[in-house]
């Protein structure tokens, strides 16, 4: 595309491309932008290397006058998008690109890659969230995903509103808070359970988490606290009936004066798992494979689509709106859009209004989109903390039956304002 | 636990390590081990880098004897395994790591992503592969996983029985051969779809594929070969009802004398909708988001198991079998296994037999388990080819119903020879 585009002096047509999903995945009510920190950093970084450049020459796959503009490679254009943290619903342009064709047609993959498996994965968290309520959720699922794709859906975990993290390579990128695990393995390699429970006491100290269904729960618990005494941190179990068995194991860690020791369960939760046991005696969840996979929708399907670009090779050339004509439902409006959350008289979400034209005044202080980077810069470095907080606030302004774990459509509708004639 | 263990001076113990699954995918007949180089080349290079020692100090994540333990890591165990291509059903050991219980241990969340993950979409490429028979299948899913997942992913695809991938991370990595697409934005960028048509021949000549579906198909088809000519390589359908749509489009080029330009269908493929498109004329199917999504099973489900380990913390101590007690279908079976696939009469597989004890004489040449890695040297590099090839031997040399693609258990059971008594 590029080198045909190159030579055909098509190129360097002003260009605005956009990212969205024509919907959601089935049943859920909304979705949560994350990544757009780390597409910031990849689209920064963005360059062909010399080895690279060396592969593209000797497989043939582009001719030299494409090698050279590659070689030369660096972002230049512009970057707008929804806040990372914000929620989303079919058609919400949660980021703009605009620039050369040629400079912005080549970031497609890198973007998608990004916002597609980040925001799977902080969708699937925000919904765990809310059904875990007050109670920690603790991200584990680093075995279960690709080694780099664990990283990044820590972080994309801790925006959803997960509390930290068993993996620590997480925390090292990216500051997430680190919690250890103990696995059975460490307790079969010891010559009784009551070696291993030692042997992390005296390591860790009486505030560490044993896991206790390696063997006998009951015995174990009962060892635990004869080890560590009442003051206990907390012990995990991750296996059997977690609803029956937390119930007894509170009721033991209760009789034994361990009153403070703190019940941690795993074991293939997800969002249902947990809601169901929010009337048991748990302290936390920690959460793996579910989270990890998106809780069944593992990616988020974005598309980057060309919605507008010059109208002739001019470099003053005004930009004209493009769309594929529609066929087999996959339906794109053309145009560059903004975008506006109306609210109700309660100061509730009552809908997404996305268009192209003027910014009707009453929605020009709830617009959406933000700059996000300019001339090539990145203008918005943000902590994590802050993006966390953000979805909090963005979810805790949808009206009450976005957290409903049931299916149903999209929690508020995406409305199309009625655009400028020919956009 | 690697500190606990440390202390304890229960860390050098030698251990013994496997990695299975419980169960397949649901309905899944056989599963492809995939990553098995992937894992070699990471247990080869794991160290813990100087900043990442900062990092685990100021956070105070683990004391200074354990912090220069790991300054000075470096896996020195053995390790066997199945070959990478080969099938396995529940409870085959696909991968065994022995060594110090503090080596071994360190290397579980690395070696259980890389193999959840590649052996998930090997198993779903593998099924797209038989749907598709002799057409060649091209990876196209880089933009829907995340962007090193994706280049993993293309390797995991070609194993598994693709031909071709369109992410050129992955043929520069792992040398796949790769091609190129073009999009709706290439023909949106051009004044009119003759335009682009005119651009991309121009740039790469008559023998690349044209992208048909972007405004209308039959006028697009005609365009296509008005300006390539009947010697058109590809055209290329990405939307509406690809059964009718190939039909009718093969009609018109054979009318427009094109008869050996081939059709190219992609638009969210998986193995039914390949499957269904066998009596269609479709020379070439691209597929995406099903295939790096595993086709609705994006891991694997594989674990990292202690087996066995000395019993005691004499170096010279004897190995003895561990295993976690059962509760909730969390069964294992301890001891260092052996694993081999009996024949029937006719030399098709009729078994996974595994066991702790010797191998019996009849299975003596069937085993499954190689040596690949000795004190810490890998011994196995293979080109990715006979990877492949050895994938497509081993699915042949199952059962047909293999391949069938409804629902349904394992193609062959697992067996479980007797042991030796405490095993």
């Amino acid at each position: 595309m590029l080198q045909a585009a190159l030579k055909a002096g098509t190129a360097g047509r002003r260009s605005v491309f956009e990212v969205f999903t024509r919907r959601l995945p089935n049943g859920r009510r909304y979705g949560v932008v994350a990544g757009t920190g780390r597409v910031l950093d990849a689209v920064e970084n963005f360059r062909f290397e010399p080895d690279v450049l060396a592969f593209l020459r000797e497989k043939n796959i582009v001719d030299g006058a494409t090698l050279d503009w590659l070689a030369g490679y660096r972002f230049s254009g512009d970057i707008w998008g929804y806040p990372e943290g914000e929620v989303y619903f079919p058609g919400s342009p949660i980021l703009r690109v605009e620039g050369s064709f040629a400079e912005c047609v080549l970031l497609e993959t890198v973007i998608l890659s990004i916002l597609n498996h980040d925001s799977a994965i902080a969708a699937a968290a925000s919904r765990m969230a809310s059904a875990a309520g007050d109670r920690p959720l603790i991200e584990m699922g680093a075995r279960r995903t690709h080694e780099l794709a664990a990283v990044a859906a820590s972080r994309a975990a801790y925006i959803g509103g997960f509390s930290s993290t068993s993996d620590l390579a997480a925390g090292f990128r990216y500051d997430i808070p680190t919690v250890g695990t103990s696995a059975h393995a460490f307790t079969l390699l010891h010559d009784s359970e009551r070696d291993a429970f030692r042997a992390q006491v005296d390591s860790l100290g009486g505030g560490t988490t044993l896991l206790v269904d390696t063997y006998d729960v009951t015995e174990a618990v009962r060892t635990a606290v004869e080890i560590a005494g009442p003051e206990l941190g907390a012990v995990r179990i991750d296996s059997g009936d977690l609803l029956l068995v937390a119930h007894r194991v509170r009721q033991q860690l209760d009789e034994l004066g361990a009153t403070g020791t703190k019940i941690t369960v795993t074991s293939d939760l997800d969002e249902y798992a947990i809601a169901s046991l929010a009337a048991a005696p748990v302290d936390a969840y920690g959460v793996g494979t579910q989270l990890v996979t998106g809780s069944g929708h593992p990616t988020a399907s974005m598309v980057y689509k060309l919605v507008a670009r010059a109208e002739s090779d001019d470099p003053a050339a005004p930009l004209v709106p493009v769309a594929k004509k529609s066929t087999g439902g996959k339906t794109s409006v053309g145009g560059r859009k903004w975008a506006a959350r109306r609210l109700d008289a309660y100061g509730v979400a009552e809908a997404e209004v996305v268009g192209t034209g003027e910014v009707p005044p009453e929605l020009a202080g709830r617009q959406l989109l933000v700059p996000l980077a300019e001339d090539g810069e990145v203008l918005v470095r943000e902590p994590l903390d802050v993006v966390r907080d953000r979805h909090a606030a963005a979810r805790a302004g949808l009206p009450l039956s976005a957290t409903q774990l049931s299916r149903g459509e999209p929690v508020i509708p995406t409305e199309y304002a009625p655009g400028p004639s020919g956009s």
